[in-house]
């Protein structure tokens, strides 16, 4: 159930390989992909033709995050390139029930995230759809940011409405996640974490990231 | 003056530095970066934060091409990444002499690229501060075409203009170049050729590389 | 209080006045007029010249549902071609107010509708002002869609409040209506139905039309 | 080689079958279908869906006018309502030479239509590819402008430059077209004609078209 | 606690100095600089370099009210013109938290604005942040229009959820104030009261600002 | 026919009655007015309402410069404001023609500008309809900025045009105008001077406007 998601953005583009392979045999459940489009947010990131040449390396599940305007112009490509959650923003589209079909419809899981100022309320009438939600604790599209307190409220909000429905959703957290914080953020009610620089920047990114596995169990 | 700038969006980005090691062993002479953001181009590649990841493994020059909608936004972080010239569409700003400028005044060289329905005229009020003039022999955006055969007539139109200004600019081309047709291209005035599947999808990437750089001399 | 507002979206268009007429011989209450700009929705549908054309044809009420971004650009040429209902959509505009007055200043009906993920909250402040609430019951642009299931709490929590505020404002559904499911629909607490193919594909449109009615009462 | 190419904007939208017959008895060659999204001009006409309703009256050529926004989002979807040419507007895309492609792989013909102010060199590179070039004689999105004058240089430019290169390229006026002044523009070198109120204002439309037609030869 | 902002949108440009020392003298608390882009509201008003020319004639603080789309790309410019609060509305940016973190980290105050039609929820996340509230009381982007009646509940359910979360934050609206509201607006629980042609268009601007200050105590 | 157009941007703007007053008594025959939108330039500087409240310091005519998106929008705002001449972007609307009949359909006087990469030949068939060509010699949106040189080839090739043509259209400039460089550039065709810093921040405002005009005559 609890799930730790790392996030290539902080790895070392150039040896994508060991890079990944250092996460999966750590323990990593999940291979977290930021995409980001220069305009949803202030970061060009990268797009579907990486994700694609990275499919061969590890059958771990790709947790895929557009961070990109209209998203639905770019689903089907992700799935191509090999997504097994694509997870889109709350903000980038006025037709976010469709996006979501629209993924669900290639058998594969759909999420919904939500920036900091955006409240669980706009997603009311899409919950029951999503495999995932994920609360950004920082702002999407810069690195190096501490993790937002008041995001502590939202976590804690939405783990209560999702059992109180008794639905079966993760909750997703992104951003400042950190050893000596997550099982605080767990306590929560999140059971899924990207991690990005504190696994990717240690010295030994096997052993860091189980660390962030055991801590979690 | 004839050089080989390899697309590593052809090649496997689980393992660049290998790839980039072989074209430079090759004698590749640029590193051509394709950024694209899914606006100007219906496809998102990569951006600055993988660029800034594979300075570190040579010191070829990067070759960065923004298909990006107003670029002058993100030319500072570009050059941050390592970018030695910048080429921006003439397409994507309404004000290309200052987008030139932005890039010129960080030392490095900057070049435009025109779409193949964009006229050379478009650029005559600012051909005297380029480095380089980048004709597009294919629609940009997509993988898999064919050169098209009316840029002929434009790169031979724009190497006479160079020449009667007595201007020192160098003529890239982008688009379906191959080993069966690069020593024509070259007699049209092009003396830059971006090579992209026909060096990477090659089975020795090295030796590939070598016979663009014997076949221009 | 129950009406049917008949979409012509779905009518032959080589003869609307025809189509019209069956509709209006039936005892359609409305005429829907389903206008989308391939900006709001991925689809282009008819506006005003067209509309105008139609108004001569009978003086039923025009209910005309604008799928278009900023819908404050062309209130005054639909209510030219002849509007009496004018629907605009919440996330089409963020000036939503000034928007429903400056369709009542032509001394018409305002609606505003609310896509399937959208909250009744965001209409909160707005309420008061309003004639009709359409409730999509599918994502607008798209045919042949069937009505999405947690539409139902959505409609009756809206009749909820209505009634609370004891205010007198029709629900509209659109998308998915049938003959099989529009009392339940009514026992939300809608009470008016947009048809589209469930009677324009219909063998006899007159009397189908005339059991939309029935079922009504 | 001379054609009249009615456009049914002007028609009586509540009958086009009888609107339509009534031009194609006159002797239209092609049937002229304006469409606009409000966005690339102001006024939302009518698109794909209106337009595959009126393929069953007639199999007389559609000669569909693109005025919106990045025509590359919608060529499929008017091949599929039964376009014959397609045609867009320069300004409104900067992947001119993709989009003519895009319309030319369906196997229809593909235009380019130059607003006034548009000068003939920005389809340099393009024209060998064209079927047709369309010269806006008003500006597009409003009625009952008078052609304007300057017009005369670009058409007989135009028509030079085709004879020049030996192509076999249409030249379609549209804009202020009536019978007092048709014999002139062909004289200029144009030779298909979009008329408009000056077909259908008129008290018998078959005639009249017969009129318009008979004055071309 | 209460505070008196005049707009001198409704001054007189040609001689801002006086009209500004009328109103300082007069007892303004605030000077309200209200910024339009022409796209965010239907008006261009004035910017940066002209609030920069006002920061010599007085150091009462400067209230800056940003009407413009993505208010994160000019944040830092009108700090650097002097403003000592600057005010972003809730509809102009998805990325809320980040805006008002950049306008903090410049250490002067932050607002958030809502739109006649926005609800309260949408700032709920970073209610704590703020140190302002701003209720507009008529749809921004016009002059001469009365205060919306609805608004009442608003200021009134936001003051509510002030003191019980026990903040400080004040609550200023704008549009329609008036002498003869005045009192009643303060008693919804507004602290900080707008006034454009109310204070610029009376006889004598000092005074009529002294009277607005007299009846807040 | 040579005439000074003080940009009024570079005055003061908390006594623009003085600052005004000053260069009309020095001889200024136009007052230029650089409204910007922070959207076709980085830049917010003032629009209608501010132009208004200047219309009574003076009857000399008011030389407004649209440096906005789509001016077409405005063009009534500013002729209700008290424009006497409107210029507008090339590149700022694909509908330059409708742009120009829209401004001198109020009776005034009709100005195209040219960004500094923007070539002569985009205009070619709206020339003879305009008033004024504005070339611009700095890029638009900052201040400090020196001419750039390639400006003087498009001023005279302009010059040259309108002589062949034997139009009557003034050429005005904008850009690093100086004292010292006037001459040049008048001896080049140009007969319509903007000039900014150099006035305004002169120790005595009236007489170096004078210095302006006596050294054109």
């Amino acid at each position: 159930m609890y799930k730790i998601s790392p996030s290539i953005l902080s790895a070392d583009f150039s040896d994508l390989k060991s890079e990944i392979n250092k996460i999966v045999e750590g323990g990593a459940d999940y291979i977290h992909l930021d995409v980001m489009d220069g305009l949803f947010v202030p970061n060009i990131t990268f797009g579907a033709p990486v994700i694609k040449n990275l499919r061969k390396i590890t059958n771990k599940p790709f947790d895929v995050h557009l961070m990109i305007e209209r998203p639905e112009r770019y689903i089907d490509d992700f799935v191509d390139a090999g997504a097994d959650i694509i997870t889109v923003h709350q903000e980038s589209s006025v037709h976010l029930h469709r996006t979501i079909q629209q993924i669900k419809n290639h058998g594969i899981k759909a999420g919904v995230s939500l920036n900091p100022a955006t409240p669980i309320e706009t997603i009311e009438y899409v919950l029951e759809n999503l495999d995932m939600v994920l609360i950004m604790t920082v702002n999407p599209g810069f690195g190096g940011q501490s993790l937002i307190k008041e995001m502590k409220e939202k976590v804690m909000k939405l783990r209560s409405i999702i059992e109180e429905k008794n639905l079966d959703i993760d909750i997703q957290v992104d951003g400042g996640v950190k050893l000596d914080n997550i099982e605080e953020i767990k306590s929560w009610g999140a059971n899924i974490f990207v991690v990005g620089s504190g696994i990717f920047k240690a010295k030994d990114i096997k052993s860091e990231t189980q660390k962030y596995k055991e801590i979690l169990f």
